[in-house]
């Protein structure tokens, strides 16, 4: 499970508004133990105020899941993450998550993000496949 | 951006669960104008409660991404529909999204989900896509 999540290159996070409503995003992460790390990349963005920074802000909790889509059903899983956020502002974890995005994609290395940085505290892992199921 | 979310074979779902946590599952769905049909497979499941069944009866405010990943991220796009989910049970309208899902997917041909369906109608329709920005 860890693996699968380790490995993959895209994932999507959930997060939820102050008024309650579910936001998503896919995000690039790279994986630090029982933190995930994910950079905000704003210069591709059109609008600096991100919905997906004020969610987390104002609540925490947010969800990853990673998972693998195969025209043959009984290849399906995913693993979905839940746990707690938080914004990195420049700082030696700030440099650490960098370290880490740049050292698993190297369009990040090409270009290094310079946005706020996202850390998720994992505090659930869950996971499914459809081979788990008869 | 409507054609990329018709063609799309998988998306993600985004509920809120009644203490305001999000919770994410992929989904197979099929787009029928601004509604968006999803079966629960039951038999796939390993248990018949299903925490985004709960979730949308508690808080039908759900949003669904569908996106494409590519190492080359000038071509990387999602889009996200926001909007209100209800459960369907055996009826017309269940009939009919499970028409609409067997038409799209083979894999429900050969075998007819017979869960409950989710329908969202969709409310607000957002898009991003690399090339959009210099």
């Amino acid at each position: 499970m860890r693996e699968r999540v380790r490995d993959a290159r895209v994932g999507r996070l959930a997060t939820v508004s102050p008024d309650g409503r579910p936001h998503l995003v896919p995000l690039c992460f790279a994986l630090d133990g029982e933190v995930l790390y994910s950079a905000v990349d704003e210069k591709r963005k059109r609008s600096r105020r991100l919905q997906r920074l004020e969610n987390i802000r104002s609540r925490p909790q947010v969800a990853v899941i990673v998972d693998h889509y195969d025209e043959d059903w009984t290849r399906l899983w995913w693993v979905r993450l839940d746990g707690t956020a938080s914004v990195l502002d420049p700082g030696s974890e700030w440099e650490h998550a960098l370290d880490l995005l740049r050292a698993k994609y190297e369009q990040y290395r090409a270009e290094p993000p310079r946005g706020p940085v996202i850390a998720v505290g994992v505090e659930r892992w869950r996971g499914w496949a459809s081979s788990d199921v008869a």
